[in-house]
């Protein structure tokens, strides 16, 4: 129905052995027994998939801020990218790790008021107050 | 030294009764004595000044998300889109609610993931996996 | 003082031939005496000079749209991209063709508003209603 | 068919008295008997619904620019940023407001040709020139 | 089943004398007998039309840069801004000139790691090194 | 003079076992003696630091795409996105690596031209072409 993707995706029953070890990584640490797409697309480089799974895994961990905040942050940028499959996704996840509705709302609030003042900022282009400064 | 801004900044004693209204809820709702300069630009426009002032106070207080957790959301949003004063005033204002440099930290990193994993989804273009939908 | 163009400025007397046809080309087109800097760095490719001149020339003259209303289109875009030079250039040709300080206002409060409500569309994405899809 | 949108639609006769105030005032507004989308996926926030249409609907009245060209700068910006919806609904919009086809096709000129020197500009770096800084 | 385009396609028996010499030209340098959509739908300004694909045309044949180099660019910059013709269609073009599979990833991998790293630029601002900086 | 970072630069001297390491990987593989700001910032977070010259550093490495042709990548993207240090840095990178002056220009004449038609494709939507969608 819609369009294919760009790269078939890698099912897990055709994937090398390499890709099937990002893949396990994958769903054990989610606690899943499925791969989404992105991760099928990814897997026809899998230097690349192997990376960026690492990286999204390590990052998205809790740490000095939790897992649910880091999600937020991913879909206020996804939103702002205007990346429809980042969307959905991330925000799905959200939703999985406890985001409600009324703080999906609050989140997209913050989002357009951040993105209008943004560009108020770019175009009378304010000079950075001093108080803003950090001191080197 | 720097470019000045493209309309002059607009300083409380030169303002109009109107623009002083805004000010002064901006400093009483900061409890702070000054006013930040893209205000002070934005001051060209009293309708303008006082519909994103109220926008911002409205959508920056505590609600179903906390203020510092949407802070953090508008320093994400301002790195994504490059806006120079933006990321200054909003990284100082995080700080100033309690942000840690390792929650800053984290913060870039998750910056730098969301804004990579965007754009391979986006040159790649794997559907949205049915998972992810919501239900209508 | 600010940092030097990734290529040096290519100056009148210093220009070959085809490069100061275009030159003279601005200036009688404008109606004055001097070059901005954006066209001395596009110099150093006589070819991308040429062409990047004649499509602004032409697109910008007036037609179906005045010359004032495509000059506030295009600063309205280059506040949206973040493009430094572009604001302050382009603002300055508004300004120069007629631009009001309540009409430059007024577009800034246009540019924030679709900004946001661009972002509230993407992280939202709302099905386009079928009154708003052109006949085929 | 497409992808359901991010949150259900909240249909006239579901909503509740304060987001039926806000569809009220919309098709007052507009002399119309229907709400487009981007309306009903906001009204999961009463107050986001309610600020944000009395921002466009103030921001969007005719002024010291006319409505046509405010509804033109909308389209650019919305084309710039990649915003499916916005694009098909303000160019809707302008359609039903005047906009000739003469006249999209060059505003579509414009915006092409701007995002082109937007580049140029963020790529080669020319300093801004004294002539195009206003006066502080 | 998808949305139409924002103007009806322009097909080649229906089209002008202007348009078609514009559609004659692109055929003939690419050596095919179909035009795509995305002239079709310049093809309602005539003007448009040719200066973009003249554009394309000479800045796409290759110089300094090999043709296939080129196509790369593109399709880097198509997935940045997230444009979904300009992904499909310039990532078949690619593959046409000769893209391997191998190629296309690695591609992908720079511009995920590019804009990653522009993000964590722009967030966290490090002043360029003078060692970058061109002699004036 | 301008302004100062949003952390302190981490100097090699004043930096940690972890950091040290990370800092001389990358003068080892780069042949140098010094580091360049980027890494300075990143080093607040020391797995960040890694991890991000760790991916630079392999994604960057000649694979089925030669060095200069990925740096020719970085630039375009760097100017898409408008990002100061990126376009600064990785210029100088690309020079170093070989790139002539006129390959600079004709990768500027390439980013132009995507940029442009990029948006013309977002603002008039024209379908994907079947003969530019991948067989699944």
């Amino acid at each position: 129905m819609s369009q294919p993707p760009v790269v078939p995706l890698v099912e897990y029953d055709r994937a090398s052995p390499q890709v099937r070890a990002v893949y396990d990584d994958i769903m054990a640490t989610r606690g899943t027994d499925w791969i989404n797409n992105f991760w099928k697309v990814l897997a026809h480089d899998p230097a690349l998939l192997k990376r960026t799974w690492e990286g999204v895994r390590d990052v998205m961990k809790p740490g000095a801020l939790d897992a649910l905040t880091k999600e937020l942050i991913y879909v206020a940028i996804s939103a702002t990218n205007g990346c429809d499959y980042c969307t959905y996704s991330h925000t799905a996840s959200a939703r999985a790790k406890g985001m409600s509705e009324a703080q999906f709302m609050e989140l997209m609030a913050v989002v357009g008021m951040a993105n209008q003042t943004n560009r108020l900022a770019n175009g009378l282009r304010p000079p950075v107050d001093d108080a803003f400064l950090p001191r080197a």
